[in-house]
């Protein structure tokens, strides 16, 4: 970790800059995979995850039987929590729901929004060794909440050709049957163009590598939306005398061990704090199982000790953090200085891991400075708002005037026809 | 207008099926002027300026003075229509306020979201012979309500160097002071890049020529995001036999004259209504000074005759109008069929212009299709909405196991061990 004492504010732009990701153009490959999906459809499916994922698949869609089978794979102990967790999200995701409210914008004009469900999206699961049930659950339960008519689900098949059960048992519980056995680019292109097999979708949601990544960026050219722009994970924990080192370097490095070009920031009050935390970090890092992982990101790390609190918030802002933990003391009282951030926890039981699994909080929020124009994945996510207008004949005539000047003041006729036409009659 | 009675279902995608733009590739084009802009700030846009709008400025910021005598120029009638149209505008702007819901997830866990403006925004206003100053309401008074600290406003000048004067008074009637005589890409560049006197920003609104749909596109790559993708105008009428034939071919009118490319289609039930419409868009056309632009958008327009209204919603919904009229009787009890719509308008009274400039309803629409997985400009796209959430130290122990058990389901132990250690702590 890089430290780095009282910096001059001078120097904070460069030192909060995030490194450029090499901008490695996949541009060709991703629009060959596109084509080759919509032209050859499944038959392109099965080719392509022979070719990258090494497997032979005759049916790409999980059957009934098979997600019988996982369910019996997985530890009761894993159930359980899986179904914590879910009952968790659904009750902070169920309370995003808003009320109609019809407002009478003047006597005889009524305005007001209505929610209505994407009614098809795609969630895109990566694979991997390390099977992310958790982001199932995550896209899956608002979707559902949503009333989404149609919710896609496509995950890479490991070298037997199957899924992680834990994964087809969260989606299981969300009640997502539409499950494929596809990854990587295809996948999205699948759900992008659709095939005999997959359902094409208005909207994709869910992390990936950068070739997902792209292909996400490449599907708004189909006029599908995506949720979020991506970037590597970060966060920011902000520390006083009140942290707990230990629990400080648990945070900072849980965010590390998700890969080397994890963002790992560590602003603090205290020198004590700071030392003590870097003997945590030290410490704890040692029986990690993804050490190597957790130590390339600790090497683009940085630990900063400012002046005050003021400080420490000014230069998040800035940052605008995926995840902003306060590790300090009466945090809530701070919370009207934060301007940027996707998801902040508060005090020092309220570590990251909570949100990332269980506290009713989505994971899938805005990272690489999009925090500051982005929001993270919510029920609205999953919504559109329509917007409606009433008039009577009595609330056009104390806009008609209005109308007219305007449109006749934009130049269009034709517009302002449309309401003198209807203000004329009787 | 193009005539169908009783199209088969199976003919209906072709129908629906809206005209593919042609893709003139502009992307040097913009990248060029992008990288002019990076290298040579104002410089670069007083030189467009002069290249494209043919008119030579030394100042790009419209001066206190100049607005002062921009409300002079404007009819007394004209600002009182504005600062009515700003009224509802607002009103209705201003019950999209979300309050903040504690939500207790489990005892010792609480969740809720917080609203954040997005710091800087920029609002494009396009110049040209019709100056859209209802487009500044409709940006700029939900910019304020949100409280945008920066709200830049770019909007090309004339060829004697001047911004039309309704547009100046209704920014000044938003309260919007940062006002630029810029336009085309050079403004989108501007405002995604920054110059010395241009403050650069994190979100563009605004409508445009392909060039600067092209532009705010390509802003993107700068992490800047957009409103919503772009396309031509559209009005879907849907009507009955209670509807006025008068009123409903003025409204298809009012969209007709938007552009060449505009979409109108009008569908119904009852033939009589169909015959007497089309004779009252041949009559109402010969009027309008936009009447050749009005033709050929209804050269490319559809008037479709059904057999019931289930089956015109079901063609709504597919097509996703950015426009929806329904000229039915008790319009409001079908309300829940809409599944795909920008803006909705109720019953006979309820034209498109009143959406459009004063009813409080925003006209900034999903477009193109886009109504399927896009919502309008509406409150929310000023904000960004960050999650909290606050445990205490029994919240923990009450999903501790749950977390540590998923986290070692995805093979991310520092996940678990930032639960672990809270919970062998006293």
């Amino acid at each position: 970790m890089k430290i780095i004492k009282y910096p001059h504010i001078n120097d904070w732009q460069h030192l909060i800059k995030r490194p450029e990701n090499e901008k490695v153009s996949l541009h060709e490959t991703i629009k060959d995979v596109f084509l080759g999906v919509k032209n050859e459809g499944d038959t392109a499916l099965k080719k392509y995850t022979l070719e990258f994922d090494k497997v032979a698949l005759t049916n790409l869609h999980v059957s009934e039987q098979e997600l019988t089978e996982a369910e019996a794979l997985v530890s009761t102990e894993l159930k359980q929590a899986i179904l914590q967790a879910k009952s968790n999200i659904e009750k902070f995701h169920l309370s995003q729901i808003e009320n109609k409210k019809i407002i009478e914008i003047q006597p005889g004009i009524q305005c007001w929004r209505e929610s209505r469900a994407i009614e098809k999206v795609g969630l895109y699961i990566p694979g991997g060794s390390a099977p992310l049930f958790s982001t199932v659950l995550m896209l899956g339960v608002p979707a559902k909440i949503a009333g989404c008519k149609n919710i896609v689900l496509c995950t890479p098949p490991n070298n037997e050709g199957k899924i992680h059960p834990a994964i087809l048992f969260a989606a299981k519980t969300v009640g997502i049957t539409d499950i494929y056995k596809v990854g990587g680019v295809q996948a999205i292109a699948a759900m992008a163009l659709g095939t005999e097999t997959i359902t094409s979708v208005y909207k994709i949601f869910g992390p990936g590598n950068q070739y997902v990544t792209a292909a996400k960026q490449y599907a708004q050219e189909f006029k599908v939306s995506i949720d979020l722009p991506a970037g590597p994970s970060e966060v920011l924990v902000m520390a006083d005398s009140s942290a707990h080192p230990a629990y400080v370097a648990s945070d900072l490095l849980s965010q590390a061990e998700h890969g080397p070009d994890s963002q790992v920031i560590f602003l603090t009050t205290d020198e004590e704090i700071l030392n003590q935390t870097l003997d945590e970090i030290h410490t704890q890092l040692e029986n990690l199982p993804r050490k190597e992982i957790a130590k390339k990101a600790l090497n683009n790390s940085l630990g900063v000790l400012l002046y005050s609190l003021e400080e420490c918030f000014h230069w998040s802002n800035i940052y605008a953090p995926e995840h902003l933990i306060l590790a300090i003391d009466q945090a809530k009282k701070y919370i009207q200085n934060i301007e940027n951030a996707g998801s902040v926890f508060l005090g020092n039981y309220s570590c990251e891991s909570a949100g990332d699994y269980a506290s009713g909080t989505n994971h899938t929020l805005p990272t690489h400075g999009y925090a500051r124009n982005y929001s993270g994945v919510s029920l609205d996510s999953f919504f559109k708002k329509i917007t409606f207008q009433e008039l009577t004949k009595e609330g056009l005539h104390r806009i008609g005037n209005t109308i007219e000047l305007m449109a006749e003041g934009e130049e269009l006729q034709a517009h302002k026809n449309a309401v003198s036409i209807r203000l004329r009659s009787n």
